[in-house]
This record gives C-alpha cells, sequence and structure tokens, in this order.
C-alpha cells in the first residue's frame, strides 16, 4: 500500500474521519471490462442497481490504524451500506418487496414483517455482524429525525468482517449509518472495500460491495433489474467465474482456512412485480451465487431481499390500491436477470477489490487480474 | 332417526344409488337458528360461502350398506366436495389464493405451486384420505374433458372418515369428483353428512360440512368472506362453542379414543386481495378453529385456502394486469371475518349433523340440541 | 398512585437507578387465585416458565417522570425482559429451538439462523419496538465480555409501548440488557408492569408480563412445559377469559382507538424435542393467544420461539450428538399444554398488571378484578 | 434407433407389455467414464443413490405405439419411478425426511405432512404430471395390500412428459405403480429414458433418470450421500457442463420452444441428520441444478426431498427415540456432496439417454456424446 495513503489515514483517523476508500478501488477493472461476460442479457448503462431508476446507494467506509488488534481501537476495517428505494420518503411511500433465507446462518432484521405484509418501508443497511444493533439503532434514529412519532421496523442485514477488523471493538455507529442513507446517490456504485463491504472477503480474495444489472429489450416489457452483493462468501478452491475453475488454478498458501462467510443479496426492479413474484426473485439469486462456485456453507449467512419500484404504496391514502403485476410466463426475463446480475455482482466485488491488510497485519490479497484474464483464456472463455 | 327414512336408504343401497342426505340434513337448525351468535359482525344471506357472489358448491355423498365392515362392499358413509371460484372457467380465469398447513399432518395437493404463484386455476375438491388419487384423477378428468391439451395441478384436500366408511373400499371414483365440480352451484349450502363430510365426525359428534359469512358494512368496503370447513377434528371434553365448555356438560360413555381427525378450511372473498394478504386469511382461520376447542392434535391436518373473487386473470392475454389490493389497514374487518365465519361454520357442522350409524354398526351421534341450548343459557349465553 | 412511591421513583430516576415495580404488583391475585381455571392439565410449583428447571428470567424496569410527553425526557414506562434457557453459558451449551411468526408485524432479531440451524445460544429479549437495536447491541456487548471473540446473533423482540412511554426518547440502554440477563432468577416471576412488559397495555387494559406452566402427569413423561407471554394486544371488546366475553361486560369510555399491539411468546420445556417438534408448540401458541379473544390486528407482531432444555449441544465436542426425540403420538399433552399456557399467561398478565398513568398523563386501567370476578360467576365459570 | 428394436417394442406392445429400457441405455457412457468430474469428492461404488445402504429404486417403463398421437392409444412414452428408503415396511419404521420447493411450479403430495412430522413413511414415486392420481392411488394400493386398516399420505411427484407421451391418455396405472416400488433393488440403477424418466427431456435434449453419488473420507464421517434426479428442465442455449457452456454449441434447430419442464429430486444419506438439517441438503440441490445452465423457468416444479436412513423411527414403540445428529459445522462435506451429485445426475441422465421419437413423430436427440467430449475439450476441461 502506499505509504502516503497510511499517512492520510493516520491523520484522518486522529481527526475522527473515515477514509472513502471507494475512489481508488474503482480504478481496477470491473469484470466485463476483463472480457468476462456473465450470461447473454445486456447491463443498463452503470450495470449496477442504481440503473434501476430512483434507486440509490450510500457508503460508509470506516478505515483507521493498522497492526496488532487491540479491541475498541482497531485496526478498523469496515462499514455501512444503505440501499435506498426510491428519493421520496420510503417510509410514507412503501414499495412491494419480499426476502429469503437461501441459508439463514445470518442476519436480516425485519425479514418477517416483510414477508408478512409484503411492503417494504425503510432503507436496506448493511453491516457487520456486530454492528446490526448500532445498525438498526441508526435507521430508527433517521426515522425519528425525519417524524418523532414514526415506528420503524429496520431492515439491518450483516457479514462477518472480523477476518480483517478489530469487530468487537464495535467501530460502527449511529451517525454512520444515517450517513450511508443520507448519501445515498444514484449512477455509478463504488464497489469493492467499500461501506459494508470494506472488511470483507470471498473465496480466499479481498471482496466486498458488488453491483450488476440487466434490461429486458422491449419485447419483454424494457424492465431493468439491478443486484447489489455484500459477498463475503467461499473458499479459494471453489472459486468458478464464468464456469471457469479459477479457484483452482490460484492456489492458496496453506493457511488456517478462515470463518465461513454470507452473501446479502438486494434485488432491485422497475417490473411490476407483486410480492409473490419478488420472493421468487429472491430464491433466483441463490442460483447466482451458486455458479461463482460456493456451496453455501453451513455457517453462512446468505439472504436475499427483493423489492420493486413500479408503484408506492402511500402510506396515507385509499382503501383499495391500483397496482400492476406481471403475467407469470413473462417472468422469465426476469428470472434469468436475477442470476446473472448477482453472478456478475460476486465477480465484480471480486475484480474491485484491492488488497488490504488489517488487524495482526492480516493481509488479503485482490484477485489478480492478469492471472484471471489469462485462465480464462485457457479456458477458451475469453478472447 | 325416522326408521323410513332408513327403510328408503337400504332400498337405494339395494339399487346401488347414493342418497343425498343433504335436503333432510337442511332441517336440523342452524347455529344461529338456535340463538348462539358467533362474533359481531352480520353473516350474508346464506351465511354461507356462496355469499361471496359467483363461488358455487357441489356435492356428492354416497351411502350404501350397513352392518360388518367388508373392505370393498362397504358400509359407505363417504363422498366428495368440490368449491369452485366462479361460474367461468376457472383454468381460463385464474383467481389469486394462497394456502397454509396450520397443522400439517394430511394432504391438500397442490400447495406448492398455489404458494409459489399465488393463483388458483381448478375448482378445490375434499373427499377421504385414501380417495385422493382418485379426487386427483377426476379433476384431470374433468380437465382433460374440457380440452385434452391442459396440464393441470388439482388441488385435493382429505379428511379421514374411516370410522364410519369403509375407506379402505375406496369407492370414490373419477365420476363422483366430476359430478360434484359440475353440480356446484350457488345459493343455499347442504351442511352436516353430505358430500366430503359425509362420514366425518368432531368432538365426538356427527359433523361434517359446515359454513358462514360475513359481510363488512360499506365503510369496510362492503366485502363479503365466506368460509366452509369439512370438520373432522376435536376431542369430545374439549368441544367449546361461543366460549361455553359444551364438551364437558356432554360427556361421553367411556370408550376407545378415536382416531385423531383433521379440518380443511376454504376461504372465499370478493375483497381485493393478493397473495400475501390471502395468506393471511388463511393463518386467522387456525384463531376460528382454536375457539371450537381443539388445540389441533399431532396428526391433525389442518389446512386451509383462500382465495379472492375480485380478479379474474385470463390465462391468455396481456403482459401486465391491473389488480387491485385492500390496504393493510383495512384489512382488520376480514381477518375478524375469517375468525367468526370459520368458527360458527364449525358449530354449522355439528348441528347440521344427524346421527348416523356406518361400518361394524358405529354410531356417530349427533349433537343433542335440546341440551346444547340448554347448557348455552346455564352459561347465559343464550337469552 | 401512592404518593411516596411516586417520590421514591423520582429519588431513584435522580440517582439513575430504575424501580422494580414487581414486588408491588405481585400482590394483585393471578388468575388461579381468582378460581379461573385455563384448561385441564395442572401448573407446576410456580405456575411459571422458571418451572422448566433451569429457566431464568430478569427484569429490568425503567419508570420515571411524569406529565407531557417531552421525547428524550420521558415520562419513561418500559424495560427489557430476559428469558435465560439455562444456567450455564448458553453459547458454549445451546439448545434446540423454533421460531414461529404467527403475524409477523413485529421483529424477533435472529428468526432465520434459529430456524436454519434449529438452535439457540443467546438469551431472549424484549423490550420496546424502538430498542431493538440497544437490545442488540447489549446482548452482542453481554457476549463479548464473556469473550471477545464470540459473535452472536442475538435474539431481540419488541412490543410498542409507545402509549405510555416515551418510546421515541430511547431510554433503553446496553447496560439495561446486560443486567437483565445478569439478574435473571428461577423461582417465582414478577408479572404485569415490570420489564419489557412496563408500559404494555392489551384489550384496552394495562397489561405486560405474564407467565403459566404445565406439568404432564408421570404416564405423558411428567413433562414441564412453562410459558412466557409480553402481551401488548387485542381490543377491549374483543377480550375472552376462559370463554366468556368479559370484554362486552366491561366497556371501555368512548375514545381514540391505541395502535394495534403484539405479543411475544417464549416456550420452555424439559421434554425432548427437536426443532421440528419446536416448531409445533410455536404453532400451538396461537390457539391460546386466539382463546383470550383477538383476532391478531393486521399491523400485530405475533411471534413465538419455544426452546428445549432437554439437551445441552457443547459448542466444541464431538462430530455426532445423541439426543432424544418424543415420539409424535406422545406429543399431544405438550400441544394442549402449550395452548393453555399462552392463554393463561395472558390473563395473568392483565390480573396482575396494576392502573398505570404515562405520558401526556393517559391513563390505562387494571382490570377490575371484583368485576372481572363477578361476570365470570354470571357465566356460571366461577363457582 | 434399431429397426428390430422397433420391431420388438411392436410385438411386445401388442403383446401388452412394456419394455424396459434400461439395459439398453445402460451402454451409454456417464458422464465420469467420459472424464467429465463434478466436483472434487469421491463417488461411491455405483455412482448411484443406491450406494446408500439399503436405499432401492425401482423402474416400471411404458413405451408402445408410434405415430400420430391418438389420446388414450399412445404412443406411450412414460412410467413411474420408486425410491424406497430401506428394505424394511418403511410404513412401520420412519426414516427423518425434509422436502423444499425450489420453483414450486409441481406436485409433490405429501410434503406438508413430512414437514409437520420430520418424518417419511412411504416411498417416493415419480411420475407424469397427469397420473399423479394414479400414482397416489398406486401407494395407496400398495400400502392396504400390506395391511387393511393403514392410512397412509403417499408422497407422488412429477414432471411432464407431454412432449412425447400421450399424457392425457393417462396411460400409468395403478398396477405400474405397485410394481415400481415392488421391483426396487439395490446395486447399479438404469439412467435415461426408464421410469418416470422414459419421456422426458432437459435442455432440448432427450433426459430422464440420473443419479450420482458421494462418499466422504473418514475423517469427515465416511458417510455416503445419493442423489437421484428425474431431469426434465432447461432450454438447449442455457446448457452447462462442468462450467462449460455446452449449449451454446450445440444449437438447435429453430423450432417452437418446448413447454418449461421441471426436476424432481430425491437426496439420501446415511448420515445421522434430523429433519432441520436435511431441509438444508434439500436447499442445496438448487445449487447443483444451477450449474447446469436452468435459471429455473417460471413454471418450472422443481422439488426436492431428503431422507436419512441412519435411524428407523418403529412406528409403535417407546415414547422417546434415542437419535444422533452430526454437529453443523460437520454438515459442511454433506452440503457439498448434495450440490456434487445433483449436478452429477442431471449430466448423467442427459448422457444415458438415447435418442428417442415420440408422439407425432417428434424425435428428442440424445446428447451427441463425441461432440460434448470436444467441446469439454476445447474448454480444457478434459484432458
Amino acid at each position: 500500500m502506499d505509504p502516503h495513503k497510511n499517512l492520510l489515514r493516520s491523520i484522518l483517523t486522529l481527526l475522527g474521519l473515515a477514509l472513502c476508500a471507494g475512489a481508488a478501488d474503482a480504478q481496477r477493472p470491473r469484470a466485463r471490462e476483463l472480457g468476462i461476460r456473465i450470461g447473454t442479457l445486456e447491463p443498463g448503462p452503470h450495470n449496477a442497481i442504481t440503473d434501476v431508476t430512483g434507486v440509490r446507494v450510500g457508503h460508509v467506509t470506516l478505515i483507521s490504524g493498522e497492526g496488532e488488534l487491540e479491541v475498541g481501537n482497531g485496526p478498523v476495517r469496515t462499514g455501512v451500506t444503505a440501499v435506498v428505494p426510491h428519493a421520496d420518503d420510503v417510509y410514507l411511500n412503501q414499495v412491494f418487496a419480499s426476502a429469503v433465507a437461501l441459508n439463514g446462518n445470518g442476519e436480516m432484521t425485519g425479514m418477517e414483517w416483510i414477508n408478512e405484509r409484503g411492503l417494504l418501508e425503510v432503507p436496506v443497511v448493511v453491516t457487520n455482524t456486530l454492528s446490526v444493533g448500532e445498525g438498526y439503532s441508526g435507521v430508527v434514529a433517521y426515522m425519528l429525525q425525519k417524524n418523532p412519532g414514526r415506528v420503524p421496523l429496520p431492515v439491518v442485514a450483516e457479514c462477518y468482517d472480523g477476518g480483517l477488523n478489530d469487530i468487537a471493538g464495535r467501530h460502527v455507529k449511529e451517525e454512520h449509518v444515517i450517513r450511508a442513507i443520507e448519501s445515498a446517490a444514484g449512477g455509478q456504485v463504488s464497489e469493492g472495500s467499500v461501506g459494508a463491504g470494506t472488511g470483507m472477503r470471498a473465496y480466499g480474495f479481498k471482496a466486498g460491495i458488488g453491483t450488476a444489472s440487466r434490461v429486458l429489450d422491449s419485447a419483454q416489457g424494457a424492465y431493468t433489474l439491478g443486484v447489489l452483493v455484500v459477498a463475503n462468501c467461499g473458499r479459494r478452491p471453489n472459486l468458478v467465474i464464468d464456469g471457469v475453475p479459477v479457484g483452482r488454478h490460484l492456489p492458496l498458501a496453506p493457511r488456517k482456512p478462515t470463518r465461513d462467510g454470507s452473501i446479502v443479496i438486494t434485488i432491485a426492479t422497475d417490473a411490476p412485480l407483486i410480492p409473490v413474484q419478488l420472493r421468487r426473485l429472491c430464491k433466483r439469486s441463490a442460483l447466482g451465487v451458486s455458479r461463482t462456485g460456493t456451496f453455501s456453507r453451513t455457517s453462512s449467512g446468505d439472504l436475499a431481499l427483493a423489492f420493486s419500484t413500479s408503484r408506492r404504496i402511500p402510506r396515507d391514502a385509499a382503501m383499495v390500491d391500483t397496482v400492476h403485476t406481471l403475467r407469470d410466463r413473462s417472468l422469465n426475463p426476469l428470472l434469468q436477470a436475477t442470476v446473472e446480475a448477482t453472478e456478475e455482482a460476486i465477480v465484480n466485488a471480486l475484480c474491485a477489490a484491492e488488497t488490504m491488510t488489517g488487524r495482526d497485519n492480516r493481509t488479503m490479497p485482490g484477485i489478480p487480474v492478469d492471472r484471471l484474464v489469462k485462465i480464462m483464456k485457457q479456458h477458451n472463455r475469453i478472447e
């Protein structure tokens, strides 16, 4: 790592500020720029969840300290990511949603009420495993800022970043959560070691945030579907990229295996889907995850949430809403889009994330892009 | 029982015909006629599932033989009941639906696809446990009659009537299923020992088919909700009617307990509900069942299905449907209606069913109406 | 309320201490002391969840301030309740568990992983809706105190106490959660306005914590099953106690209806049940709730969790565990016990809770015990 | 196809007999014989579900007629497959089980009670979509043969074979089901166009029955896990084999797309798993399916059932059973085994199935093995 960057980090840490690592990481190529083309559908303009009109993403990245772990003092390699369904007040303008545990060994608060009602009325927040409480409190605080009479039930999911991060130090605070929500924006989305992805790793490589999208052609409704993952799953030998067993060709130095990870998947679409249909998208995301090689280990928390922006249900309005629902037989392209975008989002997370050194000087390498390209060519998957 | 009626039955049995017991049984008073008023909402004109416009019910009742059980020869005390969502071709005009196992120790085919898609495209058929295969084949045959290219997935549920019926004789045939569907009609619904209810018992009394409905006032949308049960659950000491522990006051002669039973519950409404909401109605029916005193024994198959007639989804049409959905906060009266109508339907099944003698001369008594009224008065629940 | 008690409370508040109201409330009679006998099974020695050997309950009650609501300053009427499965370290000695949403419009964190794995490894914590974050953080802090390397996924449920409490003031802090867990004890359990029940109301009466238990006879295995509820559900006209429509006879002064509430149900047993069986107990608790008259309103968060203390699964041990499982057909008494104990726990919560005045001088009356007894007698349910 | 074989078939058809195509099909190489090695775990001696001790498979294959479809007269290309958990009477010696809908647009009867109780007490039967009724009746008849007092709830699943078969002719009869169960045997399992697989196709190729197994090493418990699929899913362009996009290299002649298919997956293991764990195996089978390229289309009925033979629960015995349960952290190799064996079973189904001509002279080609091998080599996946 650049020593000046480290110096800058130390200064920022002293000032109590967090360094947004996003800008730097954005310079690594995305999968598609490497020639890796997952699936057959076309991505949207940013190949990101934000291609779904109105969807916004905000990251707060907390990086400070180096060297030996001292619980409470760092090193800190963590953060918060918020996905906000649309630009209006979500609490007052709910969207249809569904959430499914592909393997439930993790936390996503709010799943029961989302599935009971089929509605989402809060931003989706992801952070580290031991900071879910602060994530929850942060969403509550954000909502009460807007109106102290609200009674929100937050949606906060987590992955474990304790391999690099002083996770027991619980460095995520309510204000980070509020800032992630408030800073959420459309357009290009930072990937890799940013926001909730800051300290995450997948398949023995540094990973974190990844995103991708698909746009259907006009005969299929011209709908857009985007996926954002916090990728923290899988072991090196299992890594598969676009069908190629990359992990077998990039062996790890022998070492103690890491804890099993997790993956949190947020799916957004502007297609007119009711909750029973959104649930089907969630289930498809497992198929996309599978194609990157993990078999979803026993302690993995693989949780998916899908929402549709096509209809905003106002909180205080008529007794009956008129909504639209795509015919089941027209759902296939969206199922395909979910599988493809989930797979590509994971690969993007791997491609974007630079090597990071964290607690106890543990280093998690970024995937070596040159070798990846070479392996893909050997398998006749890149020209 | 009227000896002439028995004679008539014997004659009919000899002729190989089934006696439709509905007309006769209709003469026993329904709960409301006894002064028992479950809940506070008002019933519809027939206090039946058919109060939901378009919903039709058909029964085929199979009663023949007396005396010792001879497997294959009877005595036969069984039948088929069909609930048809509307008067058009249901396969071509699907309705939103959901199905839930309150206690899943029974069979209702089709639950997975109903819940995957949120749509119902077949009549709901109920018969005895060992005749589900014939029920299934019967629905297939009915559908193929209409169009041999169809690929229906039938919905067939069951309760065990082997206490009175030669259940191992499997007397239900495909043609009975077809007849039940084809004969389905609106208006008054026969209750008690008819159709699938013919051989059923609940709380140590003869039971079977029961139905009830509720109509919301206009401020609540003026919706109608109706329930039809095949009641075959509960043990005598547990029977509660409108809060009164009737079962404790109507003790059984000591005898071997019967097998645990089941209850199949069909809920229809014209309220504009999408599948995620219909699922909630299903769950409420368990609350209604509970109020009749059973605790849903381990081997009970307590299965509920709900559908909304408010929107017919044509099989071959536009890519996107416009549908309506009731606001969640307006759902409460329908939840209440489900609980009340389920409870009343069970009581109606008990009130309607006359004493029946079946296999091995086993007799299952009808609930003694005079004593029931007296007990209700003692508890200050009937004036 | 006694003015001296208020003075004492104010002093304690200044000292930063919470008053445990339990002792005082314990003096109201419990349902059984009034002659109300729910069901037919016998309760255990304390008629409480703590009758299950090893199960411990801890309350932290936060009561301070009076008069107008000033968000952040009170009045405070809230708290935390913890149910701890056994006396050892639960994280290191897991128990089989299951959790089910009867109506999911509330939060119980951890449900997905409990159901994925069938194991519980944390105390069950309940608090108010807007303090779930602090509840979560509190359990994390408690676990990290024991060992900073732990990665717990807390189980924190909630009900809404904002009718009496400055809920937006978020007065529950991590230390309250830790104290509730650490102070958990066996023996008699305080009921009514204590712990998480402090600000709760049900059926238009002050309510909160209630508990009850059942002990099976030796032919049924001599197992004990206990239930603890945080009762915050239902509207006055619907209240039913042991079948008697008490609510109709105790009319409310006309006023704006309160928000819909919720109920959180914890079920403990020493019977050898595996997770698939514990799930069935959870579902039975809905039947017990139903018998108190609510139809589980649309925005109710009615969530149940069951665990068995019969086998502790050590965290670090053999590859294969030997466990016991009750035969399904022997499950019936436990199903019945769940229904009965849930119903009685709710009635106990109502009986125990004294009238309380909270924010904006709103007063929630305790159920008038004399009139309750009179009504029960009129309906011939108490001698 | 060999004209002599066709002649033989015609003769057999005239004689009213069914030709068991298994022997012939067995001569095509299996995936592993072609050098395709899915995953890293080792298969068992037969690389079949029957490697799990005691598990038996029976096929009844119905092939008769040629040319134009005449409903009721054929051509017939269908059958029944039964998986029997062990050699004893399954009804009297139940095994732990679980069942999950990956995409629920199909039928597997019995799912609710399997999941309610966690037990399997019948053989698992698969047949065509319109013959589920006969499948159900056949299992009932089989059980009543053994003891007329039984009340079985059959498990019958289906896939649609109407592309080649006179499915509306409903040629499967009860006796075929009984014969499939009674003829079930261990050892080598016929694959491809046999039993329920007779008329099935996947990815635009003839497919049907496939099976595979994995054996863990002794440090992992030396457990065996086997999978049997009825593969009837996916479209040609999506076919992936061991990561290679084979379907893109084997283009279809332009023609009307076929109906979407389904896949029924049965998983057996001798590992000591309780139902909550078997459910996790079921969910993993979706990951294996995904790796063959389908995204599980909207009308696919993708249903999985898993059982463990490690413990037989006698029907009439003690109140409490002693069972074993694998520690969760030791579950990973079984999760991996499920993914690998499911993927390989599908590939085996494709490899085994010869070209078949059915109704209306429609021909479904067997996968061209030489070209497959060549494509795999081009992608550097076979040496």
